[in-house]
């Protein structure tokens, strides 16, 4: 296992993403599909008029079946492919999609970042959330789910965007940011327009789904955030013939312990950014990381644990696809994948 | 007003359809953003303890601001633009963005379309539904939503896939189809996937998200489908200077009435797909929608009433963009456009 060994790497990208901005993106094909889902039967429910007043109305059976569970997906596909495989974006908890997009203030994300330096790219809305839809409660799912306030940076420590909780009505200014922080923070509310309902137990049917693509389009290369972190190295353990290398970046906790030779060969990278140690969590959560990375990296895991700051890449929040300097960031990942062969 | 006069500009599209569908895409800029919304306040919740046990738990106070309404906004810039202004895809009730991408069926869809023919593309999540998330009841909207079984194509009459019921466990092609139709029947499953939970309160919130992202980025196009027609009538009355052309495609309704001379000089196309006849509701809406559609075309407004049929395009259900022949009727709505002189 080798920490931070990729700094010229990482360079390197840094400088060539300048450039590379303003390059138009060539598709050879895009578009969306479904996968995973299931069909839940609901019964005993009353007959509604469904529709708008004066306009269209019918009667609507509310029983019966309803696909649930299923996970959205959208693709580009490049004109001229230089990544020998694709790479799959997963998003973090509560999240969708759309926070590999765009940052909230404005520019291009990883989704452009990748398609640029000639990646197709997967990206997903997981089970539950976005365009991935979701399904009631209590008749299929148990409770409803958690929602995202806007005044949360301080409960969220693990966020590390700030110390401070704004009070209510105050401008995202009035966040009281980490020193040298690259968190956008004049971009706070669009930032959590972002956030959608949360629940925490459909993770067996998002990994469900996320097999079902991982047959459907790889092999390739799956990078996570956060919530999806343990859950992808969950994914690669099941598929490591498919799974060409995967990055888990900012996860609370690794995967499943067992059949850790599955691992063998596999590059995996742990990405962490900046501030950890203002969280206690954090800290405590890292060192029990640590204990299953080198248990893979035992078991024959090409493990790279990456701490930005020594990299000279300071400044990073939980939200590493979101700060100021988030193609520094992609160019790190990008850079590693190209040392491992899979960028010509 | 006009009836089905486009039959030329629309055969000459469909040919140039099938010739452009392999050409790459090529584009200048892509991403996504957020408009409207508003910040609700919630009070005497009691806290809780979010998170994951066990990994990284935190307690969270549900009290205080939440960013609801907001509309998620996803756009596709070209590197060489034909389309003299960009064209905004507003999908329909129960419906997000996903319709207007793929068929069910796997094909390139609406957005691809367009793209391929130099138009700059938005397309939305509206309120209510996909990555614009929702918010929580009954604390800040008023109920559930309501949820859209698998097995509803019989009830929907205004759908016009078919007369039949499928008995529950039945595969989709168990669907009885109207003869000639074109409905990707086989897919079935695919596109009921698509469709997310429904309010029927959001209207107001929507056309206030709508209205932001009009003054964002037009002068525009606007294609409404089916619950957005009657809105998207509103929004081009509130800025006629914006709105350069109007495509309202099986819609039920149209606007409201009032200031019609606000239409005058604005190309309007209301378009209907095959099958009518096979919807009371329908035939009887159609009659109601078309003393409106004089009283603005008295005013001024340049009104096209275009029935498929009529132009020998046959077998169209109520989800044109997701029937096989999705592409021939794109043809339409872009010929008109050119014949209007808003490509080039």
């Amino acid at each position: 296992m080798r920490f931070a060994t990729v700094l010229t790497i990482a360079l390197a990208a840094c400088g060539a993403a300048t450039t590379a901005r303003a390059e138009p993106i060539l598709l050879r094909e895009m578009g969306s599909f479904f996968v995973g889902g299931r069909i839940a039967v609901v019964s005993d429910r009353p007959k509604i008029m469904s529709g708008t007043p004066g306009v269209q109305q019918f009667e609507l059976d509310p029983n019966g079946e309803y696909w649930v569970e299923q996970m959205y997906v959208q693709y580009f596909k490049v004109e001229k492919p230089r990544g020998r495989v694709p790479i799959i974006l997963w998003h973090g908890g509560a999240m969708t999609g759309v926070f590999w997009e765009s940052t909230p203030d404005g520019r291009p994300g990883w989704v452009n970042y990748f398609l640029r330096r000639g990646w197709d790219v997967y990206n997903v809305d997981g089970v539950e959330r976005g365009r991935s839809g979701w399904a009631m409660y209590p008749e299929i799912w148990p409770a409803p789910p958690e929602f995202m306030p806007r005044s949360s940076p301080a409960e969220r420590t693990h966020w590390r965007i700030g110390a401070g909780r704004p009070a209510q009505g105050a401008k995202p200014d009035a966040i009281e940011l980490f020193p040298g922080s690259q968190f956008p923070v004049e971009a706070y509310d669009a930032f959590v327009k972002g956030f959608v309902p949360r629940w925490y137990h459909t993770g067996p049917a998002t990994i469900k789904a996320f097999l079902e693509l991982v047959d459907r389009v790889c092999p390739c290369v799956v990078i996570s955030h956060s919530q999806s972190g343990a859950w992808s190295f969950d994914i690669a353990k099941a598929r490591p013939d498919k799974v060409r290398a995967l990055i888990a970046i900012e996860s609370a906790t690794p995967g499943s312990p067992g059949d850790l030779d599955r691992f063998s060969g596999m590059p995996i990278m742990w990405l962490l950014a900046d501030f950890i140690d203002t969280d206690p969590q954090r800290v405590k959560a890292f060192a029990r990381n640590l204990a299953f990375l080198k248990t893979v990296s035992a078991a024959g895991g090409l493990v790279d644990v990456v701490r930005l700051p020594e990299l000279g890449i300071r400044g990073n929040t939980h939200f590493v696809m979101s700060d100021r300097n988030s193609d520094d960031v992609a160019g790190v990942v990008h850079g590693w994948l190209a040392k491992h062969g899979l960028h010509q």
